[in-house]
């Protein structure tokens, strides 16, 4: 609780001078797409064929997931409940708004003007989901300040990142396992690499649970858990793909679960559940189908891949995360690098295998719509026959699937660069010293950052007689995100 | 805590060996239905009039319903909370995806394939609310290996009885008051009657909640509350049916809820409320309009039935249970009996009052569609002439109101014989000495499963000293859901 | 607790009593709209062309946020959690089924019929959400029966008002800023002015907050924050006016999250967050932008009301509320009017100065549909040339803007001076002797009203020996909603 830890000048400062510079964006740049601009609709238009009909649910789940879901999930430790849960809703609020932005210049700017609409929001959300994943790797160690620097920074090279690949590259990645798993993880874990703090690789006596936190994180993980398959199906194509995309993140996350409880078993010393494996591990499934999360890769393969995705992420856990803090100085406080990291990678390797795979005796001449790059390119005489079968669909690049796949490794490569390049450089920026760091000592404590509630000094007096140590709970692996 | 409650091998075992079954089967016979099957698409297919998009709301409602509702309502015991939602969450994702199959087998399969949409799922999801309420009767009790294997067995059970039920006796139960909540409730019946423990009759010093518990308690009736329209009108028709149904589904909630804190005071000592019938009793609306909702059986009607099916619900916690207990050798942990028996009950005969009294006065020609046994079967030229007025409408097996009011005490019948004999094997089965049952010292305890967080002990301590006597909180009827 | 706050009589009479009332009310008034109603369907019907899927999902959003998002929020005290959250559940329940009833008389009545489809209800929930912030006011020391009196005649008196309103002065508030957020407002102020406790001025030795109602109070924001779009646009025109709605809220809620965060840690002593601005003042920028919410004010607008409306918000809590309590007799528990009220008034000049603003060549034609009393009267030959353009236009009053801006003053007088002086009836009524209002020590005391459970005396305990005027924490601006 040293000075330097106050927020009375710097936090203020940051937000006044990004709201100036918000506002004068704003109103400068941005204006409403067609679908939300009153000048647009014309006697032929519907309104209920507004595309805020067909983004809004799927908004509104994402939104859940970001706020609730996120923020009882960091919420995880003991005398840092406020923290997690607050310093989410802070940075998440001000992500979405910088991320309409700056995104917006890169994706949705034409006529010199950005055009927002519902679609944008979702997007936005998309990055914001970057961010907060991010967070995950340097959570209890960071003040609000390195935050939202962080979310500053980390957004335009997001957007810059996936702008690049989305245009250059082209890929298929519909629940975003490269985009924003792979790019939030190797970001994540570029930053904490920067902000390593030896001391606590043998642990802090704050790095702990209790009965009331465990139960607060895992609801988070069952709002993120019941609203997955929103956010894996909320940017594919409408229809048959956005069908399949809710069946196979349900079936990939149910598979994950049970795994995640009998491994948690098997390797727990009595054989009893372990938290952090509930709160974490069971979601993995939901990473791992992502970037095939809208092809015809079958039911069970999606099943099988929840089961795949949920060992890797559980093994991670256990042996990556401790070995990577120890030797290599990244201390991955949640865990990213497992559940967003190793799943991020099997999820690309099965997206790759599943492009090679497709034929168009399963998917139809729809192939060609869900694997976009594939179709014919303007002027050959094959993209106006399948137009007669489906109206309407784009030209391409004419790729073989061999080709889509090695782009697809090339993406893979290029994200998980860019990602690690910038969080470095963003790390070097967050160690700067007015950020308002905490301490090694005052780490993993609200007390830090909130005025306390009379009833928290109890909680830490009660903690001093009953050593942690006794009961084993304090090792650095309960880690999660 | 003795060795014989390890999961070590046990629920990895099953696990597994579930996980390979699945395989199996999910590879040999589950495929995408119509809507889900990106071949199926052709160019006059509009993505809009996906299937997705008329059953994915009412999933994810149900979603929430299942596994933080549920989740949050079953934590109601001050040392049980991370059992009460963890098992909560590890047999209903179990339960889902072997629904998926079982009940797949029985309704869903044609052409050699089980062929899965979103549709399957709500499907799946209501099949796994069964097994949850079943879990209310022996919450506490049990492992969660025996919990899977409930789950095993009941889904089966459940599966073949909705067959034959819909195939053969066919009703009208939009809200699933015969099939869900009587089937439920006696099965988990006839479970707890094999499970029966003793000396748990005169209560248990852990059998108690926490000012927390009961809060997260009520937070999980309100989202059970919130949603239970959508449950209600998930598998009516389309249309003005499923408008019905969430109208009588809001409105026998709210009188139910208000007539649930009335008892409540009038029957406290003290005049005051008590947690476990705001959790509990402020529910049984619900349940109760049920079989109903979807007929026109005028908004007071609902009304009525709320206020009737919560004074029932609540005399049985009162009475019911505990006699049930000492004398039926039937321990009902969370009531079900009185939430889910007696509620089912009073909706089942609303029901059949409803079709006794319907009227093509009061539904026009759509009776033949809402009431479809009663449409006039193929050939018969009164179903040509309703066709022109119905468009689709299927012929049916001119049922007159009578016969289908005896088809339905058939179903109550066959439902209820069916649920408890097959809860009674079931129970035989849980009683197995290797399913790692607690003992009943153990019941109601956490730390028989889980590893606990530091301060799970000083909570232990705690309690101790302030005995629980004292204040007579700890009485076997203080049960919920 | 004395005898005199023994619900044992009062309540469970005021609840029959009001149940038959209702049973014979809704069974000689409510009947289903077209929508609901199975005889008005036709072979011209499409099910999907349902109202019910308009509306529903509004609706659903809404209830989340009514009966958890409040019922969290209004938890945020230590002692008092059971309280805030069980008569938010209890006088929500009641005062919805009320609202249909006799705002049903007022704006769904024809043929001697109140005719109900979703529609109703989410009119009902926006009344209820008045009666809920109202409640605000008086959080901690008000029985339940007393809120259900409130709620009874604040009801009739809202639904007068609204109709006057809507019907002769004819305005645009399509968030509510001025029917719903100014009315609730000024109606608590005049509640509980004549409730005033002159002793809790000098506050209250349970007027604190602990570390876990912090957390569950920050969920309730959270909800709120999450669902706040719904609630503003649920009743807005389809289309592009709902769209531009969901972008405005959310604008301004990020925005004013982020002021709240940067004013919260200026205006404290040691430069850290508290976590009563973070519950509140956050959600400021929800209702700002309401009155103009569906116009097209440019996403800037939306940023800086958000801005606006959070700094009036948070000075208002800082400097007004301690002002009202002391010199005023206004014990403003929750600061409503700091949230509601101040808001409230800038939404309200926003949204005038955007009629006075608003062209043709902003809005196109459908600047008559929006602000829809400026449409030319029935006869007029431009609204048969508007009516080419907007299929469907209804004709207006013919208004010009400074006419229109002219209305919204007088609706804004209206409406507060209703609120007012029904706020000072109803508050007369519920100071009865009867009406079980706990004493001032008994304020702020869950045990008043429940039965607890038995760990709720050590929390008593606890706090004690750790006098909480050494922590500062327990001061009267400590407040919320």
């Amino acid at each position: 609780m040293s000075a330097s830890t106050s927020l009375k000048v710097r936090l203020p400062a940051f937000v006044l001078v990004m709201e100036v510079v918000m506002i004068i964006l704003y109103a400068m740049f941005v204006t409403y797409d067609d679908n939300a601009n009153a000048k647009m609709q014309n006697n032929e238009t519907n309104p209920m064929d507004n595309s805020m009909y067909r983004d809004y649910p799927y908004f509104a789940d994402v939104q859940v997931m970001i706020f609730i879901g996120f923020g009882c999930l960091l919420a995880f430790f003991r005398f840092y409940g406020f923290s997690g849960m607050v310093f989410n809703f802070l940075t998440a609020a001000f992500t979405i708004q910088w991320a309409i932005l700056i995104q917006g210049f890169f994706q949705f700017y034409y006529n010199g003007k950005i055009h927002i609409g519902v679609i944008n929001l979702v997007n936005a959300e998309f990055a914001c989901a970057v961010v907060l994943i991010s967070f995950g790797a340097v959570l209890g160690k960071t003040s609000p300040v390195q935050l939202l620097v962080m979310s500053l920074l980390e957004i335009p090279i997001f957007s810059v990142t996936e702008w690049a690949v989305l245009k250059y590259i082209r890929i298929n990645d519909a629940g975003g396992s490269i985009l924003i798993h792979l790019f939030a993880c190797y970001f994540g874990l570029g930053v904490t690499f920067m902000l390593y703090r030896p001391s606590l690789n043998a642990g802090h006596a704050k790095e702990t649970t209790s009965y009331h936190s465990d139960i607060l994180s895992v609801m988070g993980t069952l709002f993120l858990w019941v609203f997955w398959p929103s956010f894996n199906s909320a940017l594919t194509i409408k229809g048959d793909d956005q069908h399949r995309a809710v069946l196979h993140t349900f079936i990939g996350l149910s598979s994950s679960t049970i795994t995640a409880f009998a491994l948690s078993a098997v390797f727990n010393k009595r054989g009893k559940f372990t938290m952090a494996d509930i709160q974490n591990v069971t979601l993995a499934g939901g990473v791992t189908v992502g970037a095939s999360v809208d092809m015809m890769i079958s039911p069970v393969a999606a099943y099988a891949l929840g089961v795949m995705g949920c060992t890797a992420c559980f093994l991670g856990y256990r042996y990556l995360t401790p070995f990577l803090a120890q030797r290599m100085r990244i201390q991955d406080q949640c865990g990213i690098h497992n559940l967003h990291g190793l799943t991020g990678l099997i999820s690309s390797i099965a997206g790759i295998v599943a492009i090679l795979l497709a034929t168009e005796e399963t998917y139809g001449p729809s192939m060609f719509q869900i694997f976009s790059h594939r179709a014919p390119p303007e002027g050959d005489p094959k993209l106006l026959e399948l137009q007669q079968l489906i109206p309407g669909l784009k030209p391409g690049l004419g790729r073989s699937a061999q080709e889509q796949a090695l782009y697809q490794v090339a993406a893979i490569f290029t994200t998980i660069a860019a990602a690690a390049i910038g969080g470095v450089l963003t790390g070097m920026v967050m160690d700067l010293s007015f950020m308002a760091s905490p301490s090694d000592e005052d780490c993993f404590d609200d007390e830090v950052f909130f005025d306390m509630p009379s009833d928290f000094d109890s909680v830490e007096v009660l903690k001093t007689p009953v050593s942690s140590d006794e009961k084993g709970q304090t090792d650095p692996s309960d880690t999660k995100v």
